[in-house]
């Protein structure tokens, strides 16, 4: 199995994480976004899309979209689970982790900001609050569906990191890096530190991942 | 079982057409985003994110993000289903319903094009530019995907409709009423074709809601 991927995507940090709390191995293949590799022919020819992750098995399939890949983790090694075992658990799960990935992340991602930076001549002051804006707004509704639920535990749902946890701590480490104001969210930066306290979670941060080693 | 949603939304779209072809019936309410009323308190304590669709079940329990309801749907009325019963298959469906509804659709959302229009000071001209070239982008990647494999039928998976026809179809919608050029997707418009032959699609479509009548 090859896990396709870069240290500074927040969608491959997503796989790295759930590839660590099922303890599954894959090896890691660099696409190199400081070199454009995503947009070579050889990376286009596993993802069309040209974008990271994806996850290549060992009859030739290749899985593409962070989500979809963790699902199909969660369903070909069930332990430990990443989604509870009640459809409304489930829902509300799926729902926390979609907040966050069809709403922040992809609004930030570098295709966007080069976007902008590029065809709209937007400078930089104002592309990073445009940054900043869509994860205020995230996480302002992050907070309060994680605050006013009796679902919500040390982690998004429960005492067990899932899918929703998986999202949020990738999107925090964004949020960090930009210098985002994060004490208005005290529940989510509480689970984010629980998060990081799991290995799982801690060794599949961008700055432990060989190529920060020589990449920017 | 109530249904809040907007006519234009796509991704409330969505999940009438899910309704449609699971034949369950939820009360339609109208969010009005012509007068905001998505950021009213009222809808506010529905949904603390201010978008639509969300799903509210009998019980009291609020269902968010379009694709996590239709999930949820899907486990509790599992006939007909709405993905394969194979993990693999089940990775596809999800990943080319994630490429639409994570890197196409959140980009063109009303709440992007308005900041863009009122923080960027972007002219529409550009506007519309952007908004198509997200669409371009995506859909590149999608007919790539679809045309090259074998499990593309008369729907994105086998010749059933599934989640990533209830993703592609509205897509299609916002790219048509845009004026993007859809001459180099033909396998996607094949199957946009096929599902709007089918009633739950057809009749799910912006213009054939009640509020369609009188709001622009």
């Amino acid at each position: 199995m090859k896990h396709y991927g870069f240290f500074r995507s927040s969608a491959a940090f997503r796989l790295r994480i759930a590839l660590n709390l099922k303890g599954v191995a894959a090896e890691h293949v660099l696409v190199n976004f400081a070199k454009q590799e995503q947009f070579g022919d050889s990376y286009k020819s596993v993802n069309p899309q040209a974008r990271v992750p994806s996850l290549l098995l060992d009859d030739g399939t290749v899985l593409i979209q962070s989500l979809a890949i963790i699902e199909w983790l969660d369903e070909t090694h069930p332990n430990p689970p990443l989604l509870p075992k009640d459809a409304k658990g489930r829902a509300r799960v799926r729902g926390l982790a979609n907040l966050i990935a069809c709403d922040i992340h992809p609004l930030n991602n570098i295709s966007i900001l080069n976007y902008l930076r590029d065809k709209l001549q937007v400078p930089e002051p104002a592309r990073n609050e445009w940054y900043r804006h869509w994860i205020a707004q995230g996480f302002d509704a992050l907070e309060a569906l994680l605050a006013d639920s009796k679902d919500t535990g040390k982690f998004c749902q429960g005492d067990a990191p899932g899918i929703a946890d998986i999202c949020l701590v990738p999107q925090v480490f964004n949020a960090q890096r930009y210098e985002c104001p994060l004490g208005g969210y005290p529940t989510l930066m509480r689970v984010f530190d629980a998060c990081m306290k799991l290995p799982a979670f801690d060794t599949a941060q961008p700055m432990k991942q060989p190529e920060a080693a020589f990449i920017k």
